[in-house]
């Protein structure tokens, strides 16, 4: 297997998009990714992309050919690939292996999905097809319902409260602030959190990411070929994958997403670093407990600890490790199919110093972490600055 | 890059299975597979599973998980793949993407579609996010109505006949009788195609394959590891894939599958061999007129021939080459995420020689050929019998 880098990165603004479709969009992301790279569509041998619902929200399935058939890059063979919210993930591992077997030497990874076509009840259902459609969905339980119960069984078990849940949302809004691409531009408070209404007890309107609309993609390179043409190439140092029960009736646990774990677990090995190798990192928020789950599952805090870390600033854009630096799901927005690969964007811009306002300062090492449905997929990758010549 | 080959295969029933789920279909092609490989559960390493439209058709997605889930095989990697009516032969190619790298020695690849549980005027919207929506479907073009324009074209440009067409549907038929696992098994006449109504002009009835469920799997392994495991091992000596436009109108042609002809091309290149030395195929006959373009994009009679082959029986089961012995789409059945899978499946049989009454003579070499839609997906593998020890 051979090294892999992002040599270059695009993203569409996430939020409503009614102007612009399905195809708009990533055809707009994958432009701005061979930009960004400085080369030309001709060098792309294969395309890559992330969708997890494209049939429910717009009717269209055959989301790769539609991709190359947007880019003007037929015949290349182009696939989708799906695992609910970690479709975007799964996309980057897979185009990642494909680079790494030496079957190709430059391929894009694109995610996409467009969320806000039908009306938020039918997108609850078809966020749910993320869950057991038999056992859960079938039965009512949406996705912030599944999340309410891991929060409660969190807050049962370590003492986790609603209001430090409250500032993963505070912190993720300040982040998105210096985000061009952000869904929302909006700073909150601990109050705004706790006075938005329950959506399912104990979360709350503010502790839930949006619906939105959006594409991101990243081109990748062997990296030899990388260093060359590139200065801004990005080396992934790591990628893995780990499953879990579909249902949450199927857990050990209720207080981890054991997916995370044996994904981060292999990552690290992979990669040979420890967690505290890690500058920085964008991670599934996909509700406020989800990040608090995540920073601990992936070894930055002791289990129980995520909540009362939060709470004192430690994850912050200035903190001993910065998460969510884009404004995660919460506060970019998340368009699902998109999440894992806007997640490697804000990686190429963090690792080579493009970040701006949001720079997280000194980021050498990164990780990302992008989880499926209540946590029966999780994909982590490790990312590091490739070093030029 | 290594080489890859099958050591188990297992299918399903194709038809209407109003007693089992979604779930139980994949989970027991799985198991078959695994049986007939005759290696335990925890040797593999990934999985793979290609489905289309279950949003649509079931209401769930995050169908890789859920086969690790149903199979008892957490925390493995697993990922879907779609591409259409090519999902089975992009999650086949990407599962042997993974081995041949290096990364995995054994890999589980299924196909599933669970296609009878919605409304056939539900199923026809969710089979047409095959096609282009914006410029197709969302117009009324339903997928009879893409492939009868691509017949009549072939029609006026060779001569084509509607009893040549019929020939494929009585060809498939007959080939069906025998495979246990086929969805219809009833002889049918020319004349009954002839009579059976028109669904879109000048394709009747009986020249589209139906709407089915059913599951199937291949367990993948490195061919020096194969060949100790198995004495059945049938390896992959070439998988590609290229795309084409999503909609008709932005092809060259109408009378021929580009992406058939690029991943053909580059297949025989990459097996080092000719289309004269395939000893049999399983190719994608969703509508009779389909099996004619893939016979003659393929290279196995000349552009414009194909009717008239068919008609002289050259493609029957004793002709000089065997073109869909399995009963193919039309006759074995399509439940469109499976069929990529069941057609290395058919391989497996009878490259071995286990195909019993419909078993092809000298069956040595063998080609599997899956479409995506109208043509913006075509995936093409050669399989041989792997030489034991």
């Amino acid at each position: 297997m051979r090294s892999v880098s992002i040599i270059g990165a695009g993203q569409t603004a996430f939020g409503e998009h009614w102007n612009e479709s399905f195809r708009d969009l990533i055809g707009k992301a994958g432009l701005m990714a061979l930009e960004s790279s400085g080369i030309e569509g001709k060098t792309i041998q294969a395309i890559y992309g992330g969708t997890m619902a494209s049939g429910r929200f717009v009717g269209q399935e055959h989301i790769g050919a539609l991709i190359a058939d947007e880019l003007g890059l037929t015949p290349l063979p182009a696939t989708r690939l799906e695992a609910a919210c970690a479709s975007g993930g799964v996309a980057l591992r897979n185009a990642y292996i494909s680079v790494a077997s030496g079957l190709y030497d430059v391929v894009a990874v694109g995610g996409v999905e467009k969320m806000t076509e039908i009306s938020v009840e039918e997108a609850g259902f078809a966020l749910g097809g993320a869950g057991d459609q038999e056992t859960e969905l079938f039965h009512g339980a949406t996705f912030p319902a599944l999340y309410a119960l891991l929060a409660r069984k969190h807050m049962e078990a370590f003492g986790t409260t609603e209001e430090q849940m409250a500032q993963v949302a505070v912190k993720n809004h300040y982040n998105a602030m210096f985000n061009p691409n952000a869904q929302f531009h909006r700073e909150i408070t601990i109050q705004d959190v706790m006075n938005s209404g329950y959506v399912a007890s104990p979360l709350k309107l503010l502790d839930c990411s949006p619906i939105s609309d959006g594409a991101a993609t990243v081109i990748l390179c062997e990296t030899s070929k990388a260093k060359k043409i590139s200065e801004n190439a990005i080396e992934i140092l790591a990628s893995t994958q780990a499953s879990d029960s579909l249902a949450l009736t199927g857990r050990k646990s209720l207080t981890e997403l054991m997916a995370t774990k044996v994904a981060a677990k292999l990552d690290f090995e992979e990669a040979h670093l420890k967690p505290s190798d890690i500058d920085l990192a964008e991670v599934h928020d996909c509700f406020t407990i989800a990040e608090i789950l995540a920073i601990e599952d992936l070894g930055f805090f002791k289990k129980g600890d995520g909540g009362k870390a939060t709470e004192k600033g430690k994850t912050s854009l200035k903190g001993e490790i910065p998460i969510n630096p884009s404004g995660g799901l919460k506060a970019c927005g998340h368009p699902v199919g998109a999440t894992g690969i806007k997640q490697a964007v804000e990686m190429f811009f963090q690792l080579n110093g493009l970040a701006k306002e949001r720079q997280v300062k000194d980021a050498k090492i990164g990780l990302t972490h992008n989880v499926g449905g209540s946590g029966a997929t999780a994909v982590v990758h490790i990312f590091k600055k490739a070093q030029v010549k």
